[in-house]
């Protein structure tokens, strides 16, 4: 149905179980059951309608509801079988061959609570545990087949970007640019979606703001906000029209084939005014200082560390990442299937880098009444350092 | 920030309080947490990060982690409190003067299960119930104020699909055809963002397709699915090239200030032949009949029962709503703040049809290898039958 490239190869899906069984041999579960589409496509391939059980080992169990043909032809797994009703499911499990479990690990960060309770039941008398942790950190470690999709996504947000520097004028409402922009991404190929794993942290190709804006503060967890078209969705591009020097903030995610990129860049008709120049090239130096300190056995919090450090020598702490007390506290975060994977840049995240990880580092700063300037690349890490996924120059764009 | 019109009035939210608690006080329920975007812009006019409290009797609680200034002006609410953590929520209510609840409602088909749990622990020994169905009972009967959301909403679609018709050509991909109707869509301030109640069912803008992946089933609860463009969201738009007389569905959602409506038109270059052509003549009249029907006290599931008795007599039966195993076993849904509200027009769906209810109706002839025929409108319930809200001429179009 699609090329055969889009499809998740069997020794992909290999070694993501070989991953996922070794850490929950760590934490004593005897299954996983997978439910939300970003983890069905992680660990079978294919988003339809499923319930995909991994054993503590031996082979996952792949239950479809609907589509069965196409959940059949998208998978690599080899058990694949039918379902109509959940009632099914426990049974299909014992059926084939495996034990009910007494741990059973769910994504309770996610998971609906109807759902969850009715797993609960279904499974009772298995003590259920929180697995997202767990699923989260066998996600972090990309494969090579994974960053060649962020490639792909790479390329789409640099049209995007091209597409915008070519239809900015003066006078031209966010959301019309949004609207240039957007329709380059679909001819890309982008997927359109943009998978979070966030409660109500809905996102739609991210923040095309123009000036002031692009400073004002929304619910969404980001140094940018927008105002957005109404307070229905009170972010990103709404009516506000862009101005001769405005700080253009092109700040966009990529998707293909599930895999998500996030790059900003900033564009202005005319020269860009101070102070926004002089933090504009500061946030080139904060991205350069910590990719500096981005090496495997550097802390995800020694980032943030690193960028706040920059921007406190600078005197723009009170900008950075946000104005007074909606400033957010991280300055990029891990990505890949979902925007918002983790680890976090942000303190408190200790976890290690390590080679195969991806994240967004978006340094960035905000002034209220004129707009938000700032730099954002999405970056893998390898055993010698970062290399930069996203591929648009990072020079601010004047014309 | 926004046009005025766009905040939700202040005698719509003390409408909406009053029949909230009336069916709360049906079930004996002393408070109501709502946690998720749609609910709060309902009963609070404002998607900030929040938590809204609906006690029994008395004023809504409004309590905001961020942004505050936004969720303030934004909603008419009168108790509008900052919060940092989700610890002090409890004591926020108790400061206002609400007793602590000892039936809480919470909406559990939403609500993520590590958040249920949380909130469990915050209001123990409260027994939690789920209020989700009164919610959706409530929502169900829309304002005057809301109906001209969704007339708004109607103009976006009619643009749209004559963007599409007048961009159709030979040989054009499917998602080249979505960029440029996804583009008039913003150009006509669409939101962008379609909220979907149920888990997983992301959609993203509906269903543009040409020809024969139109009938290409997939997870998405549709009588249409579409490859899309990768396993990772596999319905909508693809690669797939519209061939002459390919029917072209274009199955649309327009969304203003939050509320969606719901239209497909079908387009060919070229005559659509048969029996493509006689199957799009059925559907017609299996609106007429079922429109007819649909007066005040008859229920949603003689709506359907209709629907499916025309296809019937018409010996399409097998066609209808999808092919064989996955036919869709509904010919419509109720819809406003989401696309997928309840009642559906299904079997088992015995509540009555009230003025100020609105739905969308979709009666579609699936052919396997060639497309899918039909047509969809969202309507309005009213005292005499029903008025339509989308306003494209229901005509097949062909060019």
């Amino acid at each position: 149905m699609f090329e055969t490239e889009l499809y998740v190869p069997k020794n992909e899906l290999d070694s993501r179980l070989t991953r996922v069984q070794r850490e929950m041999a760590g934490e004593n579960l005897d299954g996983l059951l997978i439910l939300q589409a970003a983890g069905l496509l992680y660990f079978s391939g294919t988003t339809q309608a499923c319930q995909l059980y991994l054993p503590a080992s031996g082979r996952p169990l792949l239950m479809v509801r609907k589509s069965f043909a196409r959940a059949r032809e998208e998978s690599a797994l080899e058990e694949v079988v039918p379902f109509r009703s959940p009632k099914e499911i426990t049974g299909l499990i014992r059926d084939h061959g495996y034990p009910a479990p007494a741990r059973l690990g769910l994504e309770l960060d996610v998971l609906p609570a109807n759902l969850y309770l009715k797993t609960v039941e279904t499974f009772a008398p298995a003590r259920i545990l929180d697995a997202s942790p767990l699923i989260r950190r066998v996600r972090a470690l990309k494969s090579k087949w994974e960053i060649s999709m962020m490639r792909v996504a790479s390329r789409q947000v640099d049209a995007m970007v091209r597409a915008a520097a070519q239809a900015l004028v003066e006078g031209m409402a966010e959301i019309e640019l949004a609207a240039i922009v957007e329709g380059e991404a679909r001819r890309q190929g982008h997927q359109g979606l943009i998978r979070t794993r966030g409660f109500n942290q809905d996102v739609f190709y991210g923040h095309i703001l123009g000036g002031p804006s692009a400073a004002v503060p929304s619910f969404f967890d980001s140094p940018t906000g927008g105002t957005g078209l109404s307070p229905a969705m009170p972010h990103g591009p709404g009516w506000n029209r862009i101005r001769r020097g405005d700080p253009v903030m092109i700040d966009i995610c990529g998707a293909h084939n599930g895999y998500v990129v996030d790059q900003s860049r900033v564009l202005s008709i005319g020269r860009l005014p101070d102070p926004l120049r002089g933090a504009q090239d500061l946030a080139l130096r904060v991205q350069e200082a910590v990719i500096s300190a981005a090496v495997p056995g550097a802390t995800f919090e020694d980032l943030w560390l690193k960028a706040e450090e920059v921007a406190r020598a600078a005197g723009l702490s009170e900008h950075f990442m946000g104005y007074g007390a909606d400033r957010a506290t991280f300055v990029g975060h891990n990505i890949g299937l979902e925007l918002d994977e983790a680890p976090v840049l942000a303190r408190g995240f200790t976890q290690k880098l390590r080679p195969g990880m991806t994240f967004a580092l978006e340094p960035k700063f905000n002034f209220p009444g004129r707009g938000v300037v700032g730099i954002e690349n999405t970056w893998l890490v390898t055993p010698e350092g970062c290399e930069r996924l996203t591929t648009t120059p990072d020079d601010l764009i004047e014309k």
